[in-house]
């Protein structure tokens, strides 16, 4: 059975959208993953097919009105993990990927406006995640880079099964530079220890400079880090109680 | 003059995809921007139209050439900031939107595979950018996210002026829960402060609704945060190196 993504929205005409094309589209069309998008609309009660209504309390912009996308959840409950796309929610992580690709497919509801009334997710077993801290018009975009995320994991749908491993986050660091030819490129040299076919030299180059790009770009992963503890003072591990 | 996204991909056709609907494509009809997509393999110098090489020291999956990728750049250039979506890079956040949707526009490269040949970013002025800690199939995705988030910031584009200004990551904190009508749904009613028509007490709940959410949901954010010097053992601020 192939992996299933099933999408609420104001704008199903957004799905697959760029996911259609280069690996996520190949996978479509190999049928190892199925992306159904339904129109939240479509459950609306009354004559105008309203889906939003004004802020309680007051306040500027509408909100989702939680009977009519409950209703839309209701009716395309098909078992998959449920995750409206908020920047209220979990961050996405690599981690999160994984198991979300590793199951049967994933249920994504996407807000517009204010968001969706919050007792949507007392009432159902829908979680928030969130791409990152930044404000989207709507979740339609945070929900393509999810579903890109995991298609790319689906089984036979990477080129090189190899391909990932050593990425970025699967390893709590980012990954190494990459170089490719020419070796000299308007005066920039490839270093030379890429080029000297040693294969122990190059492994422990790209580990240091993973472990360096880390330590200067992104303080907070490499404070996260096990190696971390080893160097100090600025990669010294700090007691953190929420971690 | 309208803001421009100029973009570098193997995939132009993936735009403006979604950006073409809701808010973001009103604007682009209305001329509020414009977008722009180049296909980097214009530039391959070879009969084959290369634009990747095997990584230099081994490895899977495959490089994208710094200097076909640079004389894509070279001859697009027009003077707006240019950025790699790559997840080496600094983390996008509200405040870097916000700085570039208040200038000219921007220049989004796209990169597939491995990632592009390091040598770029030393031999031209472009930044790289994260949109966060997952990987994606290619930067695409990641520079519609990029895009949607700017769009709606441009002038004239969003609804309500308003809307924008209380909302989660601009003040450092998660934005508080929306709910509208109905008042009773489920047997879950909204909370009888925000039927007050108190505005004052309105306000007070939902500023202490976004510092409880936040420490509870985002003690990373938390942690960065004024009010966390206030509170103590869990919202006690640390010294903190990399701050």
């Amino acid at each position: 059975m192939s992996w299933s993504a099933t999408i609420l929205t104001l704008y199903p005409e957004m799905f697959p959208g760029p996911l259609g094309a280069a690996i996520a589209g190949r996978a479509l069309a190999e049928g190892r993953w199925t992306c159904t998008a339904h129109n939240i609309r479509d459950h609306a009660t009354d004559k105008h097919r309203s889906v939003d209504d004004t802020p309680a309390g007051g306040g500027p912009g509408m909100v989702l009105r939680a009977d009519v996308v409950a209703a839309a959840f209701d009716a395309t409950r098909n078992g998959t993990p449920a995750y409206a796309l908020t920047p209220r929610g979990r961050p996405l992580t690599q981690a999160l990927v994984r198991e979300l690709a590793a199951g049967p497919g994933v249920t994504l509801l996407c807000g517009r406006f204010e968001g969706f009334d919050e007792r949507l997710f007392e009432a159902r077993a829908i979680q928030e995640v969130s791409i990152g801290d930044y404000i989207l018009s709507g979740g339609e975009t945070a929900a393509l880079v999810l579903l890109d995320a995991c298609v790319r994991l689906l089984p036979g749908v990477m080129g090189a099964p190899l391909s990932g491993v050593e990425e970025s986050f699967e390893s709590g660091l980012l990954e190494h530079p990459h170089y490719t030819r020419p070796a000299q490129w308007e005066g920039l040299a490839i270093p030379e220890v890429l080029r000297s076919g040693d294969h122990a030299k190059v492994a422990a180059w790209r580990l240091e400079r993973s472990r360096m790009d880390t330590r200067s770009r992104r303080p907070d992963l490499w404070q996260r880090h096990p190696d971390a503890a080893d160097q100090s003072p600025s990669g010294a591990r700090r007691p953190n109680k929420e971690e």
